[in-house]
């Protein structure tokens, strides 16, 4: 009897411990004062796991962006999306987020500190490896991260996707440690030439690590289905060019965490 | 005894068939009448698997060009290297290699000839699934894939590594067919930026799918050790970007072969 009962509590504990998996919850955090409301996703039944921030594009963190941190769960990372304009606010419409997004992009000091705000509500989450994290980001969201580099935070890559590439003081650029991989459509119109350029000038002069990659025929939000399905718009989904980069993305992390 | 010599001979017979794997060796084979010798890679003991056509570098078809072929065989492709000089002919000096490359730069059609018989020395190669082919060159040999794809040659992908990007008939680029991978020096001085916006120009006019990669701190001939260590030379190793850009070449193979 004693017997039975302990193999039965020995298959519960064994079925519990497979069970204890996909965790995905909204979590409060703070910027100084100011409330924010983020979302985590990870595998509870890995012990430590290499982090990554996603910054979200500029409607704020939508279904959409906790969406990406349950796949990036699903492949044994821990993900923590970013409450940029705090109390989980979403834009009611594009033109809100033209507003929210520009208040940010003028005031890139403010940004920065949203951003690391976020840095350490994804290093405190349960099981990350804090010495492995790194961020990617959509749109605004690629600026933001490249922001986050621009700050010196301690990340060990950045990955833009169809982000804003600008920068008001690419002197910023000498402290950058992250490594760079910026995603782009060859066709995105809302990124001129002249940003471009000055990007690479400002990692090619502080020494960074970066890679350039742009998809043919891929314009802005290329990796967003609910950018619809018309590139003479400006911004459209690209089925061909969300899986490549999701692929270039996959490639960076095995090489900056080591794997 | 009849049943020790049928183990016997079953176990030799398997052993036979483990052991008939890598085979690399020099192939003679012709463009009209003119006598070339290429040289193939391939594990024999896959009955069928994509081919790989690799054509060299300004020098011709040398020990590197061989190592890359034993290299793909490995992964399980048909690798066939491209001798475009004829004759198995290698360059004395750079000098040579640059009068050598300068005449096939310098007459496409002869250039694209050249290159469709070694395509079709690699589709007559042992093993080979000719219905899954692609192409890949470095520097000259880079020029080389583009000119291949710009023949209209029916090839799945076609990668150039620090290739020149330039084209005398950019119209030609209507007749492109494969998709194209680009992976290049960010600091490659052999490259000006008006060739980049041509091919781009040249790719985009024709719908062609594209990719486009820069690697920082990469100049010309990245991904070759005999090119030294001094990027001021204009051409360096890089084994960062050599890496990269081998990984993305083969992400670029299991999607184009539909791995």
């Amino acid at each position: 009897m004693r017997l039975a009962l302990a193999v039965c509590l020995g298959l519960s504990l064994v079925a519990a411990a497979a069970q204890a998996r996909d965790v995905a919850k909204d979590v409060s955090y703070k910027d100084g004062d100011t409330s924010l409301l983020g979302y985590v996703a990870y595998d509870n039944a890995k012990a430590s796991a290499p982090g990554i921030l996603i910054v979200p594009q500029w409607m704020g963190l939508t279904d959409y962006e906790k969406g990406r941190a349950r796949q990036l769960a699903g492949l044994g990372y821990v993900a923590f999306c970013a409450d940029i304009y705090a109390q989980g606010h979403v834009a009611q419409d594009t033109k809100e987020a033209g507003i929210l997004a520009g208040k940010f992009r003028g005031d890139r000091a403010l940004f920065r500190a949203r951003l690391n705000a976020a840095l350490r509500a994804l290093r405190a989450s349960p099981t990350v490896d804090a010495r492995r994290c790194a961020a990617i980001g959509y749109c605004f969201g690629g600026t933001g991260v490249l922001e986050l580099a621009r700050s010196g935070a301690d990340v060990l890559g950045v990955v833009s996707f169809h982000g804003g590439l600008d920068s008001p003081t690419p002197a910023d650029g000498k402290n950058v440690k992250a490594k760079v991989l910026v995603l782009h459509g060859a066709d995105d119109p809302f990124t001129p030439k002249a940003d471009i350029a000055a990007m690479e000038k400002e990692l090619k002069d502080a020494g960074v690590d970066y890679q350039l990659v742009f998809y043919s025929g891929a314009v802005h939000a290329f990796t967003q289905p609910m950018a619809g399905n018309d590139p003479s718009k400006g911004a459209a989904y690209n089925e061909r060019a969300d899986k490549r980069s999701w692929r270039a993305m996959l490639d960076f992390f095995d090489e900056i965490f080591g794997r």
